[in-house]
């Protein structure tokens, strides 16, 4: 903002300086080692250039930010010097190894993102699994600085003999770079060539000026610039895993409910018969409660009874028996080998198959009698079992993850969980994670990853929004949410504008579970059908990964008792065979939902997620837009399951840019409708005796067999 | 959120635990050795509790937030652990040495903000200018959990015999570590004695339980508590200014103008006989622009002329002559001695003098000869002066920070602050400190802190935002801003907005000045007195530091030419006295104002600033409270110089919580009129004529001699 003379007079005093430095950021100076001691400056202090604010970073880089296989890096930071020379900038980025070399840095232009900030930008592609990092490098450009000024010289009829000689001096110091690098570099002799050009007084003017402000002259002196005084940031790090972290559809089933006998646990073959069924409704994981012997000690009766009846096969999360332990499978299932041959069919199916980590034990798990140091003991010498006062559980021993063995504990839970992955297992569902130490947690993922940097770890932790947070940030690949008690429009819509918009997009990723054995909300089970199809719809295109529990297709909705998320009947305490195609299902629904989600890319992820306007409270809509651009889907619910509501939806221009009148088409991917809509407001209509939501995806101009009108059938 | 038997049956498995750990902040795990080493987790993994984002701080404790001797520091951070365990933690606070032993840590219990979150909270004074220091300890409570988990029990009327068994061997513990600090503690003797009553059988249990619940039991708990698993966070640097850093008014003066013949130079005597009038207006700061010898080569005419006559004074800013540089003052003003002596009239009065930093050398100045290795030059050997291409400014020579001699350079200035330091100036205005490197400053003001922690550094750097805030963040104790550019409502709103309520709170501290020699505005350029009435008040209570160019209690808006902000017949070019009394001054307002600064603590900082709904926007209103709430200032500004302007204004329940009827005080402080007001809106009426502004002291109740109405006069 350099305005009187006497400013400009000084503002410019840094122009065609002979050597560039650049500040690295400062932090806040140490004491000094006398009350009036002078220190000389150190010698980072003369860099000229800060850089500040490199992004993606999460808490300024104290943990990392998570992306997937093939995403694009979009790296912002602020970049600026004092005075008023040109800056260049360098985005560097590269693999971190797991073991051998570190791959070499690839190097990306940075650019200004708008004339007048001091924001740049740069972006890297990411196509490996696994720990990436990034830095940048930025530092005063004499030679653009110089084309700049010479440029303005020029324009102004001035002398420039002395500049082109100065010129000639910045070009053939880059030729010495240059010959550095290879004493025979034809570079070298090239620049050497074009210095003596700009110096020649004997040649035309003309000739040395255009050559002076030539861009194969810049691109060249930018190849060999003098970054001797060039700031680095600090590297950022980036966590990146397969898609299936971030996109993927989970159904929830207890394998010994898959049999057709009541009390009677299924085997793993006859599990596995259900396989081809839920790969035909469109999923992608099949998430197992866990599946290793049932504890007898204190073992609970249906509906959570404190006595268990001699047939009741007992909570699944008590694990251990004589039969053994958190490595062992429940021998009514079968043997591990009956494991393996489910888990090759889910395989062959397109199935990825998810285990449950639970970490405690029962009465009769083998570590009770085999490492009694790792539970904790009450005075009496009696082990502690769970409680919350004045609650008591007696059918578990929590684990003691900060007893005075806790190194030993800690190598045998990291062993639970290689023995799975060793199996072929590669997604873990985390029961109560925040129970258990964060920095389990980190040095577990941590491990796990350097030897399969696919895995997934899905954190069941529902509590406080930071813990929460915390378990992400230590490595979690994604999250269960508050999504089930998110049920009004404005719960909603702030609920995804937090995940969507703050800082926890960067490294919190949501899997929107409709329901699980522990929690069907009031909503379901007072909403009948219509609630569970709104639903469906909501967890499948707000969150890229999204789930439900069996039983959800059947609309199962009645609890243990008023007032309670609890289910009746729990599958979590019997053996619950059910008739998949019983009367009444929203499997139809559940198929073309996922259909969608894989046919759209704009359901894929969350980055572009926007909430629309409608004039009716009971109507929510939002819609995603794909990458590239080219997929735009709209989503319509009635979150009335009661009454048929209607209004109309808002369609922003930067979604989709209509004229007022303008005709375009809403094609409706649930029924195959398109409709033709005009200009941004149109009506919708959604009665729960049809249906309870549109997907619908956009696109100009008309349809032919479009519907003139709207009326929701 | 823990809900169902089975979650809780996990969720509770920490209650009691016997060793607390808490997990440090973790960074991106290293890179394995090996594709799929185990590495064994590190001890600080163990650590249970979390505590991340304590504030406040800047960029996460990069650089350090700024307050003033007397302030009150509050403290947040988010601390939270896995599971369900009571929480401790306690906020440590000191002054950090400035050579000689450091402080002892002075300890502050921290609580929790609000129920079921995870923010806590406690806050320390700082008493004392300099770099002070604060950190969290917190850990897990095992004594708080136990006493919670009992009371519970109790209430259930379980069986808590073994449970008082364990919370005496919490007790005996305790008295070990008591034991530890003095083996003749009286307080390990108190606690074996409590011990041995939880644990005696035969005691009576409502004894025992009202030992174990009483509150003196656990605050002795507390007092020695295990701390040896407590998660320490990093320590975070505050720095502390002497008040004035904050809250001052300045007045610009040129002291070769203070005399009476034009054309001659004042002498510091001459310029001394000002300074009662400055006083008397109020004003706590004197600042004089370069007062070094002048140079003469391609000395500057009248109106930046590019030809001087030869009486033309030239720039102040163009800086040494043969009579000297930067230590020297210009012959025509007189001696050190006679410097010395102004300075101490000054300070007889309570002005405080503040002097220019340029960092700039005329070609005249001694080290043009003595140093030309801090000069650049140009091929031809001839040092370079000042351009900004294709304009030159043959009478300065910059600096170059960057040169091969750049420590000498920089240590040869900081000489110069010190010799001025030595002199008795604590306060210096910085010229264009954008166009010399970041870390010159940081390190500058470091080594002058450590000398004298009172000494303050205003930055007049008009530029981009980003290098704006840098210049504060490396330890600028006040900043020039964008105030002379924002003279509509909604641009003031906006940028006070910012300043205020963005994390540029902590560190950036404005000071409004409200023309300087080279901004006169064309708002004041064509707005006249009431123009200069209504900025002089905005300035004055929009920020707590704020200050006016000589000149503007006059009214001179008479611009070198049109479109220009550059003042006709600058007095950069000339010697200018002037008639202090003319017609058509507002000294009386000026006067005013600085009396009402000093008696109301809610101008004297900005935490509280928020503004007001008016129904007229050509009326702007905003509210300040005092840090005790007692002192409540309002303050509504016509924008409109040329117009009456009337409406309405609203007074926010949270400022003064009044009811519809209710009639309380509105306060004149600039007229001593008391207004009564009604309700929560309230009509105001400022006509250019009669008056620009309100300065009101809101206050309940009724004012006998209140006017009952308001009609502005």
């Amino acid at each position: 903002m350099a305005r009187s003379g006497r400013r400009r007079s000084t503002t410019s005093d840094t122009a065609g300086i002979r050597h560039e430095r650049g500040a690295a950021p400062l932090r806040p100076p140490q004491a000094a080692d006398d009350a009036t001691g002078v220190s000389l400056p150190a010698p980072e202090l003369g860099l000229r250039v800060i850089v500040e604010h490199v992004r993606p970073a999460v808490d300024q880089g104290r943990h990392a930010a998570k992306r997937v296989v093939g995403d694009v890096v979009h790296v912002r930071a602020d970049i600026f010097a004092d005075g008023h020379d040109v800056l260049a900038a360098v985005l560097l980025d590269r693999v971190v190894p797991r073991g051998g070399d570190a791959a070499a840095w690839r190097q990306t232009r940075l650019s200004v993102t708008a004339p007048g900030t001091d924001e740049w930008h740069a972006s890297f592609s990411v196509d490996t699994p696994g720990w990436h990092e990034f830095a940048i490098v930025a530092w005063v450009d004499r030679f653009a600085t110089w084309q700049r000024d010479l440029r303005a010289r020029v324009g102004a009829h001035q002398d420039v003999a002395i500049e082109l000689i100065e010129g000639g001096q910045l070009v053939r110091e880059a030729g010495a770079r240059a010959a550095q690098l290879g004493s025979t570099s034809p570079d070298a002799w090239w620049f050497e060539a074009h210095a003596d050009l700009l110096c020649d007084t004997r040649a035309a003017l003309t000739e040395r000026l255009d050559l002076a402000l030539s861009p194969q002259l810049a691109e060249a002196m930018f190849e060999y610039a003098d970054r001797r005084q060039a700031t680095h940031s600090e590297p950022v790090r980036v966590w990146v895993d397969r898609a299936l972290a971030r996109t993927g559809a989970w159904y929830e089933m207890f394998p010994r409910s898959a049999g057709d006998t009541a009390g009677r646990s299924a085997t793993f073959a006859e599990a596995a018969a259900r396989l081809a069924d839920i790969a035909h409704l469109g999923f992608d994981v099949v998430y197992l409660p866990p599946i290793h012997p049932v504890g007898r000690s204190f073992r609970k009766g249906r509906n959570n009874a404190l006595e268990a009846g001699p047939d009741d096969p007992g909570s699944p999360w008590a694990i251990g028996s004589e039969a053994g332990g958190h490595t062992a499978v429940d021998p009514a299932l079968g043997t591990l080998d009956d494991f393996d041959a489910f888990n090759a069919e889910a395989g062959r199916l397109g199935l990825e198959l998810a285990l449950d980590l639970a970490w405690q034990c029962s009465p009769d798990h083998p570590w009770v009698r085999e490492h009694p140091e790792w539970f904790r003991h009450r005075p009496d010498g009696t082990i502690r079992y769970a409680e919350n006062p004045p609650k008591k559980y007696q059918d578990i021993y929590p684990l003691d993850f900060a007893c005075a063995e806790w190194p030993s504990l800690w190598a045998a839970l990291l062993e639970v969980t290689r023995f799975w992955l060793r199996r072929g297992v590669r997604i873990f569902r985390v029961d109560n994670p925040h129970t258990k130490s964060f920095g389990f947690w980190g040095w577990l993922i941590d491990q796990i990853h350097r030897e399969d940097p696919g895995a997934i770890f899905l954190a069941e932790a529902f509590t406080r929004p930071a813990p929460m947070r915390y378990l992400a940030k230590v490595g979690f690949t994604q999250s269960y949410t508050y999504f089930t008690w998110r049920n009004t429009r404005a719960e909603l819509e702030a609920y995804l504008t937090e995940l969507t918009t703050t800082p926890m997009r960067e490294y919190f990723r949501p899997n929107f579970f409709a329901n699980t054995p522990d929690i069907l909300h009031e909503y379901l089970q007072h909403g009948g059908r219509p609630a569970f199809e709104a639903r469906l719809v909501l967890a499948a295109t707000l969150s890229p990964s999204y789930g439900i529990y069996s039983g959800f297709e059947l609309c199962e909705n009645r609890a243990v008792r008023p007032g309670s998320e609890e289910y009746l009947d729990s599958e979590k305490y019997e053996i619950r065979p059910r008739d998949w195609h019983a009367p009444g299902n929203i499997r139809p629904l559940v198929q073309a939902v996922n259909r969608i989600r894989r046919d759209h890319p704009a359901l894929q992820w969350n980055d572009t997620l926007r909430f629309c306007q409608t004039d009716n409270p009971e109507l929510i809509a939002y819609a995603k837009v794909s990458a590239h651009g080219d997929d735009i889907v709209l989503v319509v619910v009635n979150l009335d399951p009661h009454h048929m509501q209607h209004g109309h939806v808002h369609v922003p221009s930067e979604l989709m840019a209509v004229a007022d009148d303008e005709r375009w088409t809403a094609f409706d991917l649930l029924t195959g409708t398109p409709y033709t809509w005009r200009g941004a407001w149109n009506y919708v209509r959604l009665d729960p005796g049809i249906r309870q939501a549109h997907i619908l995806a956009l696109t100009r101009g008309q349809d032919d067999s479009a519907h003139g009108s709207h009326d929701g059938d």
